[in-house]
């Protein structure tokens, strides 16, 4: 039974390890969309948000399997309560990644708008932030989670200063207001797998500190 | 033992509900200061937030609780894993009535724009559905959860409005260039806000019908 146990354990990370690779790779290419003006591409992504809808729920599945083997303690409870959150999350960093394909379709019908620069830069770090979210959370690792939430506020800062370039566009040439709110668009989305990501990271410290630190202010209490 | 098990299960809705109650609360008063300017009540939000973030962790204590207290069977089971993420939705309604509120505070310096008229409707919506999707979740009525994902679409109906009538004023004045930006991210936190609803009533379809209907496309094979 105890080895029955550990061994669902460790599928079901490595699973959940799976389905935040799928979400990583769906958030690149759905950019990459934006960037090249790729169409293909952007079909692609929005033709395989299903294979996350299917992980989720497999995942679910597992969670409910762990728990029926046998009454789970303290921590174990914890990483489980935190895997159904966690992988709500991934499913969702999916769909942001549709929306993202879903403007790279529309941009395309537009003339190009020139702030690619912090697009890709925003993109690559919120990519970074799924992929290690998810490391910390099979790995355990709390400096890891603690790295991760540092980095939104540097995309936060990224989508203000891309914010500032766009509104400054649509002010000067009224034509750049359709694309330039398209791309306000994507990097609200990219704003949101950040947020996604976070969570993840925050969940990790709840596992391991077995405190709720999803909000400082009030641990500090 | 049975009936503690079922108090413990009374308190967890009731708690909720409560929490449910302030994240609407939240929100509806997020909006009237933006639609009236009212510098003080979007403080009050922002100020009013840790209440929601205590409740969370009240709340995933509580589920942490119910299980431990005994093994939990399929439906029970089901239900306990849905409150953690509800409990965590419900959480970052309260996150997006902040922003709204934020926004509020930026809007005072702009100069007013029109389409006020579409944001008391979306508000009116997303609050409508956050309210019902709790009760859905402690009455289980898996009407009212589908009746709850319909209006989604509705907000995003009223949100495209919006945003069409935002960027109509962008391109007539660049004045309203900012303004209307400030508006359209009201609208994106509403949407999100009915995003939330929207995964608390599939979490109900879940807890009742046993399958994962949360993809309906995946469900009918």
């Amino acid at each position: 039974m105890e080895r029955h146990f550990e061994q669902e354990l460790a599928e079901l990370k490595e699973r959940l390890l799976y389905m935040g690779s799928l979400a990583e790779q769906a958030v690149h290419r759905s950019v990459q969309a934006v960037l090249e003006g790729d169409e293909p591409l952007a079909r692609r992504v929005i033709g395989e948000e299903s294979a996350l809808n299917e992980m989720q729920i497999e995942i679910d599945e597992r969670v409910m399997r762990l728990l029926a083997l046998r009454q789970l303690m303290a921590a174990d409870l914890r990483f489980v309560l935190a895997v159904t959150r966690i992988n709500a999350d991934l499913e969702r960093i999916g769909d942001q990644a549709v929306n993202i394909a879903e403007a790279a379709l529309r941009l395309m019908r537009h003339p190009r708008v020139k702030p690619y620069v912090d697009l890709p830069r925003m993109s690559e770090l919120t990519e970074g932030m799924v992929r290690d979210s998810l490391t910390a959370v099979v790995q355990l690792d709390v400096e890891l989670a603690r790295n991760v939430l540092h980095r939104d506020d540097q995309v936060d800062r990224l989508r203000d200063q891309m914010f500032r370039a766009l509104l400054t566009y649509m002010m000067e040439d009224s034509s750049y207001v359709f694309p330039s709110f398209e791309l306000i668009l994507v990097a609200k989305n990219l704003e949101r797998i950040g947020d996604h990501a976070t969570n993840i990271a925050e969940d990790v410290i709840y596992i391991v500190a077995g405190r709720d630190v999803r909000h400082p202010a009030l641990d500090r209490r």
